[in-house]
């Protein structure tokens, strides 16, 4: 096993951007694109609560970019570059490193975006890691979960709930046969380019379940949303499970979908925006404050769980 | 305990600058300073490997502000502000966030940084904590570890080696009758505000001890660097401890005291630069490659381990 300076030098310096100064010194170095503010985000992943032990590194890698990479989406934002921590206990190999560098390398060339610094550390339990996103924005164009208004839709791009359904599948609690919803579970697809700004009045990644990210989005913005179950978008895979799994789709996590607040009149322009990715109403805002799902049977539905647990 | 949101609510709203957006969004606006180039720097601290479990959780708050202000100060750039990730297991408390917060919340004020967002998560395994900080410095001004030249002096601010008998005496190994050597562990002094764009020809942080960082400068400008361990400077409390503990001053990790190599002729520049903060001359770059330390004796010293080792 490389110690941490060649580790360095070998995995990750190959995918610095000139900001990171070959990975050498004590920080990065960036020149803001002229005339555009900064977005700036950073989640993690933890061995046990985000991925598991045996999972590909190389999609490890990819899901951590990609779950930045939403949130930028949902501001709006294009991505310019990130650092990395990695906390890495005494077992993980080079080959491990190898596999989980060639993921970044796949994703920093499909999103555009570079390595610019980072923080390694040896771990005593589990894999830890974190990326921080640097994205750009037209000035005052950023996207705020807490701007929507009483008359807005609620419409969530792609379908809601693969990633929940293939976790249950990862976990061998539901076949998948397709493929198609353990492939959302592991590799969700950032919505970025859509060109929102202007057009919707809130935005935020559906990230802990559109339940309770919807709950978020009221809170901010101080409103009641109601949603139809039945207008909740499935795909093929999902479908197919039938009622049984509607609230695990519901309530469960990681799809980064944007959910979105649209005023009236404007479903054909954001429609036009979002190109092929696509779009659905699945609601409204109103006066008053929470969240309310409706059943097929027309009445409220009530949830064993508020949103997305960790494993 | 209370729950995710509602803590972020309580302990760490509080501590966001406006760029955080009341930390609602899925990510922070920054306005960059018009003309500036941004400097962006992460550091994590891991429970069992860089603090201990009882730590005061205060301490540990500062220190992961510190370590990271340090990073900063090396590239001679001053602060804007932080992301934060927290991944805290079931067992921590609101007391512990409060007292973690209010940590932030005081070298905040005494930096002049403020809290731009961040991300929490649950942890199977001890506390695991992350802060990117982000900033900035005049155009082209940024310091590096690689531009040192031969003929250039080796020069480092304050005492050398304080940190690392601190740990020794936190871990009940060493006696510290003052308590200097156990504060410097526990807090360190990031020298932010030295004029020194213009005055050094590289520059980092000792943060990995001494002789493992020179390493790194000579590695990263192509040169040897040979340093008298008698001009090493020492506080008073590690000078009491005599020669014993001269390897262990020179190699132990966490200083955080500034290594610079400085061209001939600019010693008087160089201590007007620094104020108040000590400057010392310590060695020498000359062609070639490598460190070399020679001891009092005259002859080189070897040393059983090349710099820090975690935990």
């Amino acid at each position: 096993m490389s110690n941490e300076f060649s580790r360095i030098a070998r995995y990750f310096a190959p995918l610095a951007g000139e900001e990171g100064r070959g990975l050498t010194d004590d920080a990065a170095v960036l020149r803001p694109p002229p005339g555009r503010e900064l977005v700036l985000t950073v989640d993690q992943m933890l061995e046990g609560v985000h991925f598991l032990k045996d999972d590909a590194p190389g999609l490890v890698a990819r899901k951590l970019l990609r779950r930045n990479l939403s949130d930028l989406a949902a501001m709006g934002a294009e991505p310019l570059g990130y650092l990395l921590t990695t906390a890495l206990p005494a077992g993980v190999d080079d080959a491990w490193l190898a596999a989980f560098a060639k993921g970044l390398e796949q994703d920093q060339a499909a999103f555009g975006c570079k390595l610019f610094g980072g923080d390694s550390s040896s771990s005593l339990h589990g894999i830890s890691l974190s990326a921080t996103f640097v994205g750009h924005v037209a000035p005052g164009a950023a996207l705020s979960r807490n701007g929507a208004k009483a008359g807005d839709g609620i419409w969530v791009t792609g379908t809601i709930g693969d990633a929940a359904l293939g976790l249950q599948a990862r976990l061998g609690k539901l076949a998948d046969e397709s493929g198609v919803l353990t492939r959302r579970s592991e590799l969700p697809e950032p919505r970025l380019g859509l060109k929102l700004a202007g057009l919707v009045t809130a935005a935020m990644d559906v990230s802990d379940g559109l339940v309770q990210d919807l709950g978020h989005m009221c809170k901010g913005s101080g409103l009641n949303g109601t949603i139809l179950a039945s207008l909740v978008p499935a795909s093929a895979a999902a479908a197919a499970l039938g009622a049984a799994v509607l609230e695990e789709r519901l309530t469960g996590g990681d799809d980064y979908e944007l959910l979105l607040a649209v005023p009236p009149g404007r479903a054909g322009a954001l429609k036009a925006a979002c190109g092929d990715v696509p779009v659905t109403k699945i609601g409204m805002f109103q006066t008053g404050m929470g969240v309310h799902v409706i059943g097929d049977d027309g009445k409220e539905m009530r949830f064993s769980k508020p949103g997305w647990k960790h494993f």
